[in-house]
């Protein structure tokens, strides 16, 4: 009996090899990478994810773990060669237990999102991690990348709402680390160094998260302001004044305010006249409602009196927060639907904002004048999708060939200035080329000694972080 | 020219070779651990210290990194074989820049945690890490063993408040990872993984910390409870009707109280009556202190009406809080006053805190039936510090007899119930056993393989972490 025969039998009814079963689990959402593989297994507990990881380790195969298979880098589909087999996670999605008195809920890595937030607002709690894909998308996907989102500014990324882990090792072995514990120094971080690793040091399987309060009252407002420094004014201000109960600092720029009320049927610009950015705040709170709209007037009011703010709306119910939201969301379909794009997932220090867009606007229009610059993203969090589109009428094709000029020009400025050029979407195949470029030779030695150590024979999710 | 000539040679005015110079530097505070040295290091930069591990490595001479020597587990103390130089930190104390837009400040891992708490201050903000040693100890001694403290239930660890690091490695290069990022997932979590590391991969020597808006109301409440499952119902209702309000949750025994009273002139109860359990619970806010003792008297009559809570005092103002905080600060101190003690430094999950309390007790007293229970901790983080005493009377010789018994009895339940032996102390030469015997071969497999691909020629503080 041939090994993947020997394989075929143990994971009989959990294994795919047929071609055209296989083909949704060997390229991206988007259509961006296709690979191949030597079959898709569909593990159904951590002991099938062992036995996959010492199957694999014993015949030399290497392992692609795939979630949902949303990801933007390409981290979850294989590469050319055949020699992978995909492990999907998606059929390990029980709810282990909720505990409410610890405040934590454990689930398997293949639960989604979304079913991960109903299940915590079911118990009465909060679940804070939310992002767009957040009803398909895993939680074992979200982990593997240290997923941020919306809710980054008051609650962390997934690292700072996951307290423990389960993982399986390269060498199939089972990591129980599924602690509910606040404070526990007995050792190396392993649940960090897993988290963002993108599977490439092992597969995580199951994991402790945090749940909080369910907020009573969730506001939204949309500012009107003059330039991205006047957007920082008023984030330090309301940052001092509303502490934790800001939720949300998300910065939009007129051209992508434009987008998406061009594309999009039924969409309006909350005002009259044009202004070249705009904000969107939220507050959140365990208080009245009342009181934090009146808190929120109150910053915006100071805001316009200090001329950051030229024009402001505060939401007046639910459906309105909700509406703001909406345009806010609503820009990357806006801008798919407006040519093909170059996109990039960029975090700097927040007061370095203002000088990053300044020298990358100048850098893109010396490459491509006619190139739209499609800006928003978490100004609270540092972090700006710094998108190009093509100019009206053009499909992109030109501006698509100078996606690596641009790549280029973009990163550079944003790491002299001390910030990264992947900040929540993860490296995979996309971003590879450039952790090796700009990360510093002592760092990505530490990474590599790490890699070895912990996958000496290279077969977990190879291609994927290194190139 | 010797190795060691050669070293004081380049580093003339920042080493100590004589003995009596020496001394204070081979003994930890309590003078529990003694050990010996080539030399005593006082580097004043970061390349002064990349070159202090360039002559260990090529003098096969192991290292100790030392702070504000303050631990309590023995980490910053050498071995006795001589073969070590001890390299204090204390005299790299810059603040390097604070970043008031990007809310960061970022320092020398020589700075002392009150002077970081001074410089935020000055800046109009506010660094939370807080915890008794704060006037002598060092934030890099902090970031080595992830310091914990009284704010953690707000704050999180000194791990959830750093966003960057600097640090020599084994090789003697310096890693230059001072990003000040809220979002960075450009490749391994490398911050994370030398944070709790106990100077056994690497050696910190500069930090970018999170900053915080001042909080302009703090209101303390002592109340007396029947029993720790009364003050974990009384928690639950607190998180969820305070959120991030809710800025400490500290459990204290009766006989701890007793002790403080005793033994401390001017300390006295705030009840008439005598209670088993007693809670300190503290709001912070950014809005007036009258909502913030409002809304703790309306916790406190709800958990009076469950019969939670029997009695109840809310301070009415900073003094009477600081007055309350004074009794649960002076227990260690108390409890050095009572004789030779036992201690514990454990986290559980929340939930588990009653049974582990019920069952602890039974197990010490089986060992012996006149140990005083001195139990008292950060309960809102699950991290109990359950102290043995001596009887009154005693001096703690007896007691003192059956440490292996009685941690072993104790950390053997710690564990059943899911709960770490090491939650905010760190390991370093105290607790290394116990991590080799309850955590799981495969995640110590796991650390060795990291020990061994950072630091190969085990010389970064041997004997910590690992036994």
């Amino acid at each position: 009996m041939d090994a993947l025969t020997e394989l075929s039998s143990s994971f009989a009814g959990r294994i795919l090899t047929d071609p055209s079963d296989m083909e949704p689990f060997l390229r991206d959402w988007r259509g961006q990478w296709t690979g191949a593989a030597r079959a898709v297994l569909q593990p159904e507990n951590v002991e099938d994810v062992a036995a996959a990881v010492r199957w694999c380790s014993a015949n030399g195969v290497s392992i692609v773990p795939q979630g949902g298979n949303t990801g933007l880098s390409g981290g979850a589909t294989p590469d050319a060669s055949g020699n992978s087999i995909v492990l999907s996670l998606a059929r390990m999605k029980r709810v282990r237990s909720v505990d409410l008195a610890n405040d934590t809920i454990t689930v398997d890595a293949g639960c989604i999102l979304a079913e991960i937030q109903t299940a915590a607002s079911e118990a009465g709690r909060f679940f804070p991690l939310s992002l767009a894909a957040e009803g398909s998308c895993t939680i074992g996907g979200n982990l593997a990348t240290n997923a941020g989102g919306t809710a980054v500014l008051r609650y962390g990324n997934i690292r700072e709402l996951c307290l423990g882990l389960e993982v399986v090792t390269a060498q199939g072995e089972i990591w129980d680390g599924l602690r509910g514990l606040r404070k526990d120094n007995s050792g190396y971080d392993l649940r960090d160094l897993f988290i963002a690793s993108e599977g490439t040091l092992g597969i995580i399987t199951g994991a402790v998260l945090r749940l909080f309060p369910q907020p009573s009252a969730r506001v939204a407002a949309f500012a009107a302001l003059g330039s991205p420094a006047d957007a920082v004014a008023l984030l330090k201000d309301a940052r001092n004044a509303l502490g934790s109960m800001l939720t949300a600092f998300e910065l939009v720029s007129s051209t992508s305010l434009d987008m998406v009320v061009e594309h999009l049927p039924g969409r309006r610009s909350p005002f009259e006249g044009e202004s070249p950015w705009y904000v969107l705040l939220e507050i959140s709170d365990l208080g009245p409602e009342e009181r934090a709209r009146e808190l929120l007037e109150t910053i915006l009011a100071n805001a316009f009196e200090k001329s950051w703010v030229s024009d402001a709306v505060v939401a007046s119910s639910v459906a309105q927060s909700r509406a703001l939201w909406e345009l806010r969301e609503a820009i990357s379909e806006a801008q798919a639907a407006a040519g093909k794009a170059i996109k990039h997932d960029v975090a700097l220090p927040i007061s370095a904002i203002p000088s990053f867009l300044d020298a990358a606007d100048k850098a893109v229009h010396a490459l491509d004048p006619t190139a739209r610059l499609v800006t928003f993203g978490h100004l609270g969090d540092g972090n700006l999708h710094y998108n190009l589109s093509p100019p009206h009428g053009d499909d992109g094709t030109a501006l698509a060939g100078l996606l690596s000029a641009m790549n280029q020009a973009v990163h550079d400025i944003v790491v002299d200035l001390g910030g990264t050029f992947s900040a929540e979407h993860g490296l995979g195949q996309l971003r590879a080329g450039e952790a090796a470029r700009y990360k510093s030779p002592v760092e990505l030695d530490l990474m590599r000694r790490i890699k070895s150590a912990l996958d000496p024979e290279n077969l977990m999710n190879p291609g994927k972080v290194f190139v």
